[in-house]
């Protein structure tokens, strides 16, 4: 098992699609001897050309290396590939940095550990471009496999991220994540069918949505402080008067004949933080509907 | 009645909360003669330090500029402040700053042009402290009363946006966001609770929900020019990949016992867009939802 040199840890990198070619291309670029694996060999041809090692299978791969980074579809692809290999993980630190739940995550740590080998599970959140630039990855599991490793991986991005040694917390973060754009998406398509209704083209509301979506992220450091102190006094508008509002548009929508779904949705959440008596706080007091179990 | 020399055309701005007196200074600091009222002329204070000129009543703050901006609560305090003057507005311009509806847009056009003055609506989309700076502010009614004063307006910020002829724009697209941000707003709120259920404070959560909005906010272009088009292929996940994701959201909100109230709205809309065949397609397709009347 190879030393921890920061610029000479070798790596295995397993999944070759977009995000695992980045993967792959942002070690060798920061000079780690960097072992590569996919199912479509032919994929690793560009990696090969700037020097990566092609593995002739899974489990040359994972042999390669002490810290072998896994970039596939799901866990039961993990699984697939890795659970015939036996006890090959001696020692190593396994990351992996496909999408999953914490029970996934959870199961994964185990089954690690049952191999002689250490779990880290991973989430990224950056497109494949910003890999090796500003992409923020999260990391959960034992702090010790994290710090041997971290110099290696913050070659990925500058972003990288401890959350702790619960393993399930990155996959917990990438649902919270991935919900959150859910709804950033969903509030701009509702927008863009009212005023499509109205003739207004997509194109149109984009530079004017990007604005009202730019003014929201520069207020989620004050909400979540709020959030954290379980106070929430206005620092803007009263849930009273966003209320008002949310009729407006429950109105608007009816009268254009587009979709009051959503926006009736978010009201009726609206009522019940009012019936709470939280009509005078602030809109960060939402959070306590989000928190009663549905 | 005035000229429309850009750097001299006098301006009235009514209503002096934090937002009118941002509005007030950038015009006094581009050197418009400047004229101000407030029912507490005592917020006009730090104005009149800086050169405007308080007015006595409304009617004298209306008839000492060309252009009027009006920033107040609603609807119903322009109509209290402005309909006992009269047929005031004669050859003015009115601009109305203030949160509004497109049924408020349509009346006080009617309004203003009975009182022989021309409307526009607008829209801030901005903070106080970007007024005079970044700030985007919407308008909507006659082109020819725009373009009049259209430098006087780019006092007020470089995003100042002219969106046509029909009133009710401004206060369609001022909707369309404030709805955008309450779904960002939520959506960072369902994850906060989600996160909170399990140790981790919402203040470390908010820089990566910040970076999640940040890369959504990268793909509205992309997304809107689908919209347009019609034509919704995945540009990253399909939307049966996202609805297994929503299925995983949904588990993980009952496991840690907070509401999965939101992400089930979300899965039963994706659901529905599943049924229609739009399975294989981005998530951009979830527009047609927003468009059918519920």
């Amino acid at each position: 098992m190879s030393t921890n040199n920061a610029n000479h840890t070798p790596v295995t990198v397993i999944g070759l699609g977009l995000m695992g070619q980045a993967l792959a291309g942002s070690f060798l670029r920061e000079g780690h001897p960097t072992t590569v694996w996919n199912r479509t060999a032919a994929k690793a041809d560009q990696l090969v050309a700037q020097g990566a090692t092609l593995a002739g299978s899974v489990g040359e791969a994972v042999a390669a290396s002490p810290l072998v980074v896994v970039c596939v579809t799901d866990y039961d692809a993990v699984h697939g590939l890795l659970d015939p290999l036996g006890a090959v993980l001696d020692g190593r630190v396994l990351v992996n940095l496909g999408s999953g739940t914490s029970q996934g995550a959870r199961e994964t740590a185990e089954w690690a550990a049952r191999q002689g080998g250490a779990y880290l599970d991973g989430a990224i959140m950056a497109v494949p471009a910003e890999i090796g630039a500003d992409a923020v990855i999260t990391y959960s599991g034992p702090r010790s496999a994290f710090e041997l490793y971290e110099p290696a991986l913050r070659s990925l991005g500058s972003g990288t991220t401890y959350l702790g040694d619960d393993h399930t917390l990155s996959a917990l973060h990438e649902m919270a994540v991935l919900s959150l754009m859910w709804n950033v998406l969903n509030g701009f398509l509702q927008g863009a069918a009212l005023l499509g209704a109205a003739g207004v083209r997509a194109g149109a509301f984009a530079p004017l949505a990007g604005k009202g979506i730019e003014i929201v992220n520069g207020w989620l450091a004050d909400y979540a402080e709020q959030v954290d102190n379980g106070a929430y006094p206005a620092l803007d508008s009263t849930i009273d008067t966003h209320l008002a509002a949310m009729d407006h548009l429950i109105h608007e929508s009816e009268s254009l004949g587009v979709s009051a779904e959503l926006p009736r949705f978010i009201k009726a959440l609206t009522d019940r933080a009012v019936a709470d008596g939280r009509g005078g706080d602030g809109y960060a007091a939402m959070v306590e509907q989000f928190r009663k179990p549905s």
